[in-house]
């Protein structure tokens, strides 16, 4: 089986400098556990979350909103173009076998309730942590170790 | 200007007896308005609403996640037929000017999110009525009354 | 079964001065017919079968590939909001029960080959008359009386 | 920039023999060019395409038109799970930068239609090698080399 294993990291194009610490933290876990990152390939909590990646010699795929893969942050390695604007969210719950959200708006709202609805585990560090059925977690670590774990049953 | 307006009913395919009466009023009233409703084009909330517009002279739009127009319920005069799963919640957020949420689980709130994503009113009877920028509302006349309301701005 | 019959029309955003004509009587007839027109909702061929349908007392979809319902030509009574790009195409194949192409560039092309592989009745008024699995036709009468003929087997 | 460049090999479940060692042949030499491999991630051309392109060390995208990555084909190294059925081809189309068609039936013809329309260079091996604007080849090498070509301008 030569799939590997893809995570989902969530959040905003505009983030607070805390959530943008523990979004290139999250990346840099990904990239340490050998799997791959997917997310919106844009800026904020997206840019962080890759650039973490990339870092730590993972790979991240970033599905893009637009028509133009140059639309895409300078740490995605692999663009995905769909020019599907917000229905793109529904691919990255799809791809992500378990995600992790960082802070986040409605964009992220709408891929963690696609997400719960596909049944994958989502680990949430602020943002929608009420919702019910996500996994309010305290840092990046506690993210990354609490989607593997359910993964692995 | 032809365009006709359109109203977008969401929530589950599972209802509570008072979710399917509420969703049958709100569809009702909708046709009152002389709107076109669209909705997801299933059971539960949305059959429900489709069959209150349509027993009162409206026009239903479902726009469906499968690949056969004869998954829509009934009361669906235009069945739009997308096979694109639950990215088909994006196109109802788009297409509607403004929307009622009855109850509603995960599927739902994707779609809540878009659509205040995208600056629509929402109003909601029940369910996710706690989501900032959504409007809780307590009837159906209190919904739709509230969604063209802000309609007229 | 309240579900309308909803017949395509396909075509591209310039068309010859013979497509506009064809298409304004393609719009004629299958309003004339009592069913729904759907197409991409822009200009052209597309505006041209709305403006003959709509004149005929009928009704149309436009299954727009932008954010806004604005785009849609002024004969459009449904806009349809995918914000797709050209993925809507893909909409108008499974949404049509069979199709008139009339002559067309790429995006009219896609759409063919897409309501082939779903078993469409597609009917070509010039154009991409050549691929396997069409029918070509002479006349917008000839080709509404041929999908109609296949659709009642 | 790490953007990874991109290129499509796109063709149908079912292939000829000879198809399937064209697509083979294929896969191989876009891995010796250093690119990552997108295609429909099934059988027949996706699967040999992706088999040729692993074996030489390479990396291979598979934008899937269902709802499981477990129906990827066992070369495809990154499942992206679209749940969009054919609206998938639009995808795969919008994020290559160039694509070699290996014979193909309607669907293929949908990715070639997409992609011309798109300004991306396609070049043909067997099947639908008549369109206008695709360029006909002899050999998966010719194929190969034409789209690299076309993209140093």
């Amino acid at each position: 089986m030569p799939h590997k294993m893809i995570i989902g990291v969530i959040g905003a194009g505009r983030a607070t400098a805390r959530g943008e610490a523990w979004a290139h933290e999250v990346g840099r876990l990904i990239a340490g556990r050998g799997a791959v990152l997917v997310c919106g390939g844009l800026g904020g909590v997206m840019a962080a979350a890759c650039r973490g990646c990339v870092e730590a010699g993972g790979e991240t795929m970033g599905i893009l909103p637009g028509p133009e893969a140059a639309a895409a942050n300078p740490w995605v390695t692999l663009p995905v173009v769909t020019n599907m604007g917000h229905a793109r969210n529904v691919i990255i719950a799809h791809t992500a076998r378990a995600l992790v959200a960082v802070e986040g708006e409605y964009g992220t709202l709408s891929e963690i309730a696609i997400s719960l609805k596909l049944g994958r585990p989502v680990a949430a560090l602020g943002g929608w942590s009420d919702i019910p059925g996500i996994a309010a977690v305290g840092s990046p670590q506690e993210a990354v170790d609490l989607v593997f774990d359910r993964l692995s049953f």
